[in-house]
């Protein structure tokens, strides 16, 4: 069997391989019949030159074309979705229902659809119009943008048809996709889309590229690239940062969603209020989709008491009585054992689970660790190492004063939660602690998981560093993530009729919201 | 004489000093008598523990007190000017009148205001509340603002008065200044009516810490130190590409202001109809205070012909005949001489000067360069070595596609302008050549020369690297310079008690703009 062609300048082509790869299924461990290639970088080097000429038609292509293109993948989408769903299925374990078609499909046609409606809008630009000066600015495109896909999410955050692919695209630029080594031809089948789409919105050929995979190096040679304007990367710190070094050396934006523990801290007076619902809740957070999420509740910081023993009792019960989910891959079951046994050498006690599951395919015991606070701050830097999967450490501080150290012990994280009681007996330790959470996180939930992402305008996945390359940012919500794939651009004295359509006097559609001298606005300038 | 003491945790006290030095007075290349302390990397741990925790209680401190000292130190500037304008004048050679007394003491004190505006009104926070899913986020202060200063702009820039200075504390943060090495008394008396302002006003005594100088790895550390937020540095290339190096390993969001070329275009019906007039403004721009600006034109770009050889033996008398400004420094003459050589080296025909001037003081002759686009297609990365002072290089094109690749091969640069004639005739030709232009540069202009950097909400000081480190974000302009000291900070379901003001249901003080469900307005959330 030839391996499968890669997407390059708008055609379905051979790769330029230097090896091939297969995926499989992680329900049964069996490799999948289709063989895709490890692309050289003549690949990158061919995407690189198409996308180049592509960015600058893009420039100068109707929002109303992109628009379109994005609302016709969407339903190309969901016309293929039965086959999307089998088939991401059989790459990743995930359940058919309700996760990849009942939840995660919806999410990402819904992120494609906002995507265009925030093209056509205009606001994203952050349009500022001087009159006085006669200087106006905006973000316009970046230029062409690398998207590295994730293994958790095949459909929403996939590198050609996410979030980000999404985001980068409605800012107008072209996107060069790396695929998931894990999910291939979900990939091949979102590309297929995705390209057919391209061709009837009538957008340049090299708009949607897609290779499969690359060598580490070529990678970083691609992020690198003087004709690349940003990357975007979700996944594991190690391969992000190697990603990172090699753009910042070049002066390229990178945008890095990695890895994160999400500590979630329950109270006293929510414990005694409310302690079996909050394990109930926590239980489902951490172990649905096998733990295999960014915001993951991968640490839960109590303080010491008798409530706290029995909470962490109901956890634990809780966790052995739950069946273990299928993980996204060997490696993934590899990882996850070795961080578990690392938080275990580091100090933690394994109260539940700790070793492969042998019921069948990829899996894992569900895990719950436990460490004191003393420990935990002997050591803070192995005893966050994230665990991806379904486990989660318990550290247990004695007083306040130590949850406190415990908390300024944190790396960034994109997610931190707090559970206190109703009636405001929590209150003054909220305070507390709070603006001790509140600047190692991304976001702050009260009283609710942080598993659900929601595309929301006001939605912040991100977080300081390592969480992400950059605090100013999100990779999730719409307009703000497409903020990334932008680049400040102004006019200054520019001629009227030279100016983009944005920064005109008539506000073009009427739709976008302008800042003319101070004041937001969907009108036009006054002459 | 001992050294003078460095600025704190709100305290004038000895520097733990490595050693020492003293600037110099340019017009006369005289020593001038204060001694001044290389700190050790002491006073930056100092200097670290403290604005860690002044960043804590800056969370909680009203804007309106931040207002207030940004207006109390203004007006202190201006109480002091006399004495800042003669110790200015002393360490740069920069004229009295009107460049510090009348453009940029005024600039300064009016940054500071402006900055202290933006803070009291929150717009910059860019808040977003969705309603549906209470889910609200805002930008909030990054934690403690190292900012570095350059050498040209001993207000405007300073490190303790400056643009960076002032968008830092009006987003919040504290800031540990790293005085510019060639003008420390103008930075000490800036210092010490900050720090009156601060006490004034009831800031913690951390918000303004300054020290003088440290080593280059004692920098590097500062920037790439946990405890700092973020770092804001304007000057050269290669100091701030070390700093750059530091920060990135360590995830540390560093805004870099470095060389720019700043190319302009003249197009031939601009040369005819108006050669004589743009030749004039060209070197008045180029030559004033001594082209130490960082958008000095440092670059033409002309298509040949006969009207083209008239306009640059036009622009050679006018530099022949005028009289060279004083340099800033020792250094900069030397720079300036050996970056002149590596042009001349690299095939540019020196017209006029290319050697210091003997007349006293740092000078240099005003220096002409001419190039054909041929030879600097041959050797694009060396012919656009910034040659910073009073010196340009003009490149002559055969033709439009010639003008292009030049184009093309440039760096990222702050500023490009392109001329043209009023009648439309050089209609096509800028067309085609802005489109190649834009992508390359942070500001496009028309029919002007751009060492004006208007303090507007639309300016953008900024643009692709390796002019900047980021090219989303500018260093002037308020309030989009704020937000390179912000972090993105989601509240989700968040009890209303617990929000920040700018995101409560009632608008705080009625003035902020944001976003309620996709509407930008100054209003509440309707309940």
């Amino acid at each position: 069997m030839p391996a499968q062609p890669v997407l390059i300048d708008g055609k379905w082509r051979p790769a330029a391989a230097k090896s091939t790869f297969q995926a499989d299924n992680p329900t049964t461990g069996a490799p999948l019949a289709e063989i895709y290639p490890v692309s050289g970088f003549d690949d990158c080097e061919a995407a690189l030159t198409a996308a180049t000429a592509a960015a600058i038609q893009l420039r100068n292509t109707p929002a109303e074309t992109l628009a379109a293109f994005l609302e016709k993948f969407a339903e190309r989408i969901e016309r293929r979705a039965a086959e999307l769903v089998e088939t991401a299925h059989a790459e990743t374990g995930l359940p058919k229902q309700p996760r990849l078609a009942d939840v995660e499909l919806p999410r990402t046609t819904n992120q494609l659809r906002q995507a265009a409606a925030a093209a056509r809008e205009g606001s994203w630009m952050l349009p500022v119009i001087d009159t006085k000066l006669n200087i106006r600015s905006c973000l316009e495109p970046v230029g062409p943008v690398c998207v590295f896909g994730p293994n958790n999410f095949p459909f929403a955050f996939n590198s050609v048809a996410g979030g980000d692919f999404a985001a980068a695209i409605a800012a107008g630029n072209p996107v060069i996709a790396k695929g998931n080594t894990s999910h291939p031809a979900t990939t091949r089948l979102l590309a297929e889309e995705a390209h057919a789409a391209a061709q009837e919105a009538g957008l340049p050929p090299a708009t949607v590229q897609m290779i499969y995979r690359t060598s580490h190096a070529d990678g970083a040679r691609l992020v690198a690239d003087p004709r690349v304007g940003a990357t975007a990367y979700t996944g594991s710190r190690a391969a992000g940062l190697t990603l990172k070094a090699a753009a910042d050396a070049a002066g390229k934006p990178i945008y890095l969603e990695l890895s994160s523990v999400n500590p979630v801290l329950v109270l006293p007076g929510a414990l005694a209020e409310r302690g079996d619902k909050i394990a109930e809740e926590f239980t489902g957070s951490c172990l649905m989709g096998a733990g295999q999420f960014c915001t993951n509740p991968g640490m839960v910081l109590l303080l010491a008491g008798a409530t706290t023993d029995a909470f962490i009792e109901s956890i634990a019960g809780r966790f052995r009585a739950a069946t273990a989910g299928t993980l996204l891959s060997a490696g993934v079951e590899r990882t996850l054992n070795e961080n578990v046994g690392k938080l275990a050498r580091a100090g933690a006690e394994i109260m539940v689970g700790g070793a492969p599951d042998k019921s069948g395919g990829y899996r894992y015991a569900n895990t719950l660790l436990r460490v004191t606070g003393q420990k935990f701050l002997a050591d803070p830097e192995k005893l966050q190492t994230e665990a991806f999967g379904n486990a989660s450490l318990v550290v247990i501080a004695k007083d306040a004063d130590e949850a406190t150290e415990v908390l300024d012990s944190l790396e960034g994280n994109l997610t931190g939660c707090v559970y206190s009681d109703t009636r405001g007996g929590d209150d003054q330790l909220y305070t507390r602690l709070a603006s001790h959470l509140r600047p190692k996180v991304g976001r702050l939930l009260n009283d609710k998981m942080p598993t659900g992402v929601a595309v929301s305008p006001a939605m912040n996945h991100g977080g300081p560093y390592p969480a992400t390359g950059h605090a100013g940012f999100t990779a999730v919500g719409i307009p703000a993530s497409m903020r990334r794939f932008g680049a400040l651009a102004c006019y200054d004295g520019v001629r009227p009729n030279r100016l983009p359509a944005i920064l005109a006097n008539q506000n073009p559609g009427g739709r976008a919201w302008r800042t003319i001298d101070g004041v937001w606005t969907q009108g036009d300038v006054a002459i």
